[in-house]
């Protein structure tokens, strides 16, 4: 298996790795990640596949990378002074149509990430991980300020928590999620669980 | 899009049907739904395309109707006289074996649901609905017994958290969904959620 690399020194500008990884996430949407390959990215964005190579590795870090550029704002970023307004800024970072595509493009992926340890290692790496721990600074905050308790049970699923919202709306409602319902799972799930004020 | 038959009179006995829907449930495993054909579950099944249309209506029931097949005991059937008894009784009946071929059975089949109207609306009708419905009655007897009030927030995203857990396990843990897991889940976020009884 390759290893995931680490980002090489850019030789390619900011605007230029948007463009390439707006390619990316487009040529995902219409033929998946199996059928994605670098020669397509390469012939879509007029570039090497050398370049692509040299900048990212192989095709599951590119494919991660261009996830993570498609995310809004930082999860370090938010910092409201309480819980329920840190986790509510979390759930509208995105508006909802973003978020539809978003569940459409990881509904998409599902399959391929279970079926290629070195997309599932790059997720894993280049997203989970990096996402997990800032979210985590989120929970000892919380913890600091008296909301949670440190042993509260429901520390370790929080993610779980959050990721199966979001995946079983559709699953389960046939809706996409919105921010609405998000929303509305932090008041009467997440906060509870966690013994944290609601309001 | 065809509509989703009612079972029709059988013609067939049930050792039989079980030998199709353990057949349907193979290919399934084999070729995805996609690519699955009643010509394929007739020649494997050595029964006549005709017999199968006539029993079933079709592809997306004759697969639902397997998968529903497969599941252990129904949930009407737990009622062990408290709320956390009946999750956990609902939670162990599989074993892990037979979850982990479950967990990867719906893996595959989550990108077909997403693109068939027809297996979506199979899946709602004759898979979903008459689970929930059954479901409904185990949270109803926890309201009578006064383990959670009536209007407890979370009661209209039970589902939601246990499906939930079950579907993230593999993606954030890139772990099969166990028994103990499972418990533990049940006894940290969704008993809490509810404001029932832990222990």
């Amino acid at each position: 298996m390759a290893q995931v690399a680490t980002v090489r020194r850019s030789r390619i500008t900011p605007e230029r790795a948007a463009e390439l990884y707006a390619a990316v996430l487009d040529l995902l949407r219409e033929v998946g990640y199996d059928a994605l390959t670098m020669d397509a990215v390469a012939a879509r964005t007029r570039s090497s596949k050398a370049t692509l190579y040299r900048q990212w590795g192989g095709k599951p870090e590119l494919v991660v990378r261009a996830l993570r550029h498609g995310k809004p704002g930082s999860v370090a970023d938010i910092d409201t002074g309480s819980l329920r307004g840190d986790l509510h800024a979390l759930a509208t970072r995105e508006d909802d149509c973003a978020m539809e595509q978003n569940s459409a493009l990881m509904r998409g992926l599902s399959m391929a990430v279970h079926m290629n340890p070195d997309l599932r290692r790059a997720f894993k790496e280049l997203l989970i991980e990096p996402e997990m721990a800032e979210f985590q600074r989120v929970l000892r905050r919380a913890i600091e300020r008296g909301e949670i308790r440190e042993d509260a049970p429901a520390l370790e699923y929080v993610v779980h928590m959050l990721v199966g919202a979001f995946v079983t709306r559709a699953l389960i409602d046939d809706l996409p999620p919105t921010q609405t319902f998000l929303l509305s799972y932090i008041d009467a799930v997440v906060l509870p669980a966690l013994g944290a004020p609601t309001s």
